[in-house]
């Protein structure tokens, strides 16, 4: 793995003084290129063995480019807001945006290789963490983003002279501190720990690039002139569709997921208030227990046919809890800031932290429903979709988030009959627009997507329910009692563990 | 001020049910419109006694309105990212965007009173925060918000009334503990230090809303009718400007602090790279001291003439520090999400936290110059503005920013001269647009509004530096020099301290 980073390459002072200048412009010159296009943003991790330059590097590609258009991130323990989310929550809020350099001074890398040279994670958990990043920097790829990972290798000995050399300066004395020469120690386990991540992460679409730290003109050099390589030709590419996967099934008899709920389903006044406050009461006591509260967050999905009735829903389930415990997230266009973001970046941002309720008015799941049927993405973009959202709330159920999903289905007849009745009625016009008769138009699309979607994104950890909304009382019954349920699973889980 | 609170109001059973329903429509009416218009946000403090309902109004608000364009924010203890920033910042980040809702349960006045209270805070502290606070109020009413802040109000037998009843209820036992009693102990001090607080900051932009909290019925009417009003009337009005400021006063001979500065200043190549090293080193060692580390952040402006250096004199600071403790923002046109809030909410965004440093290059002064000058606001918004600042600004440095701002002064002929250079050098081209070309026609205008901007921004606590920029080589080292003066200051202070 670090054969080539060991051999003693150098480059001597005359040729980085010749060398800088036309770097620098040439630099300077595509990073302005890749900030006026503004279509992807470029990602530079810079990790390695301690002393092996990384600072050093990171302020020459500063010095070299155009300092006001890149970002540097340190990432050290997680700050209490960071802690109460999933592990890659920190990361997502610090992506640059298209058109920006974002430069990673230790990244999504560094605790799992941390822990692992500890011994405070197992092999298989790496293994698995380690399968999330490939899926993760396989998602930024295909957003289009351009990913630059770079590892600086020492071998055992030169780690020992870059020390004593950076401890002989006093400009660098201070970089070197006791915990320097602790790691010292633990060099071997860092290079076998290192060698296995590196392996396992170096993917066509986000390749390792060892680098040998030993000489700083060399490294540097080394770095910048693969910076510029990698962001000319990503310029002149245009971003690379992966290939399409399997077609959709069509299923030749007219059975589906929704067509076989039974929509006559009905709760009378009496039984519906009775449920109703049962339900309620038992939602209030779960959100208040000390389980939940320290331990866990719930992200609720609301999706649904139009006028099937999610608002309504919402509405009962906020009356049971405390309107400073939950935000009510209505999803619309993205924003000019969501824009040069990949796409779920809009949704990590309002993640709830531990003890917190998210209830998101449509959602993630835009993408397989609405932008898939109207065209508004490429199916390439829609189909890689059903992956990136599962890995989404897989992360979330990992960090204790309990995700529950409702698909509110009305019958064709039903919704017509409610469109009518909004319009007639004054203050509840405001709910019905021409884009929701345009969106009836397209009925039996919008069933093959759903029913597609609840077959690619219902997980053990994070199903669908499917709500049968022709009758109110009953839909929003169900979907208390779910959420109740669910709720009540985890938090038996969560006696268990304790 | 708490006599009409104290009369027990009460709303029975029978007109609560009639008048809800009316409310509730007209409510949703006007919350719609509000959002529609996207004009102002719906700023809404909820403080007052423990016990007095404020959590069961907040919720009955939300089941009037339609809760997914209602945000509530609750504040307690503050997370670390927001305890290593100026007291202000987690309010200015939960700020509604306009059309939005914002509900405050816990806000800007809780932890003045409750350190009042514990004798944590004096009475001069006091009122210099509560001073603050009016002025933070007045400028959300400037920059168009409606602004409601209810207090609601128990008589002391009234309040130990309201826990007894809490406490029957099964359904809201949880809420009274220990501590509820504790407060009733410190009664008499909390409408001591309350009635105070309200008298102060009961201003004519922003007057508090006594309300009897014993019936929630009346309490809750009371608020929903005032908040419909409210929202009805600020629709009705457009936004008043504030009358405007004492004239700038035109100096009638040529004399000005710009043109009184030597642009003929030189630094010769040898004197700069001898100084340049030294400052860059000292600088190094000033943002690595434990004193600033752990306890001060930087912030630092940099304004000037078109082609002044900004961006040379940035680098060279920059060269002195690690690049991941600061970060440079270059400040352009707002974003959509900046947009709908108030002027200095995208530069609140950006403050570092304790030991980094933020480089603004250009700065929240644009509302002075570019803005004024180009017509980009009305008169009375920049006029307001210089006050805004040096509040901002007052706010840095109280919580323990050091904030340096330089103006970097080029002659005429100078820009010129640099103008066709930019333009004739390939890679620098990108640096000249049409619009330098059309601002330098403005220049005298730019003079005044430069002058005014310094004679009534340069404080004590952020004083401007002049920094005479025809020579490159003098202006860097005028800046480091100055900068490392002010840090130096800054931590000989920080070492008096402990």
């Amino acid at each position: 793995m670090f054969e080539s980073a060991e051999l003693g390459h150098e480059v001597d002072k005359e040729t980085f003084k010749k060398e800088v200048p036309l770097l620098r412009a040439a630099l300077l010159d595509v990073q302005y290129d890749v900030l006026q296009k503004k279509e992807f943003p470029v990602v530079i991790l810079i990790s390695g063995v301690d002393g092996s330059g990384k600072g050093e590097t990171i302020n020459l590609l500063y010095s070299w480019m155009d300092p006001r258009h890149i970002s540097t991130l340190a990432f050290s323990t997680p700050s209490d807001e960071e802690a109460a989310r999933p592990y890659m929550w920190r990361y997502w809020r610090a992506l640059p945006a298209k058109g920006k350099v974002g430069i990673f001074a230790g990244s999504w890398y560094s605790q799992p290789i941390a822990d692992r040279i500890t011994g405070v994670m197992r092999r298989a958990e790496l293994d698995e963490q380690l399968d999330d990043i490939n899926r993760f920097e396989a998602m930024l790829v295909n957003e289009g983003a351009l990913v630059l990972k770079f590892w600086f290798h020492l071998s055992k000995d030169g780690q020992k002279k870059r020390l004593k050399a950076l401890e002989k300066d006093p400009r660098t004395a201070w970089r070197v501190t006791k915990e320097s020469y602790d790691r010292l120690k633990t060099y071997d386990k860092l290079q076998d720990v290192a060698g296995h991540v590196l392996r396992v992460t170096n993917t066509a679409k986000a390749p390792w690039i060892i680098v040998e730290g030993t000489d700083d003109a060399y490294r540097s050099l080394t770095v910048g002139r693969i910076v510029l390589d990698a962001m000319k030709r990503r310029l002149q590419q245009p971003l690379q569709q992966v290939p399409v996967a399997p077609p959709i099934i069509h299923p030749i008899d007219r059975k589906n997921v929704l067509s076989e709920l039974d929509l006559t389903q009905k709760l009378g006044k009496k039984d519906y208030e009775s449920q109703l406050a049962k339900y309620q009461s038992r939602l209030s006591e779960l959100v208040r227990d000390p389980r939940f509260v320290g331990k866990r967050s719930l992200v609720l999905v609301f999706e649904g046919s139009d006028a099937a009735g999610k608002g309504g829903s919402i509405r009962r389930l906020g009356a049971a809890m405390d309107a400073r415990q939950y935000q009510i997230i209505p999803i619309a266009a993205p924003t000019e800031e969501e824009r040069v973001q990949p796409y779920l970046w809009r949704f990590w941002r309002h993640l709830p932290r531990t003890g917190r309720v998210a209830i998101f008015d449509r959602s993630w799941y835009g993408r397989v429903l609405v932008e898939r049927v109207e065209g508004f993405c490429s199916e390439p973009d829609w189909l890689r979709a059903y992956a990136e959202i599962n890995d989404f709330e897989h992360q979330l159920a990992q960090a204790g988030t309990v995700v529950v999903k409702f698909w509110l289905q009305i019958s064709a007849e039903e919704q017509l009959r409610r469109f009518k009745e909004r319009q007639d009625t004054e203050f509840k016009r405001f709910k019905i627009t021409d884009e929701d008769w345009r969106n009836r138009e397209k009925w039996d699309e919008y069933v093959s997507a759903v029913c597609d979607m609840v077959d690619r994104t219902s997980t053990g950890q994070a199903p669908w329910t499917l709500v049968e909304a022709n009758d109110k009382n009953f839909a929003r019954v169900k979907v208390l009692k779910t959420l109740c349920e669910r709720l009540e699973d985890a938090l038996k889980d969560e006696g268990k563990k304790s």
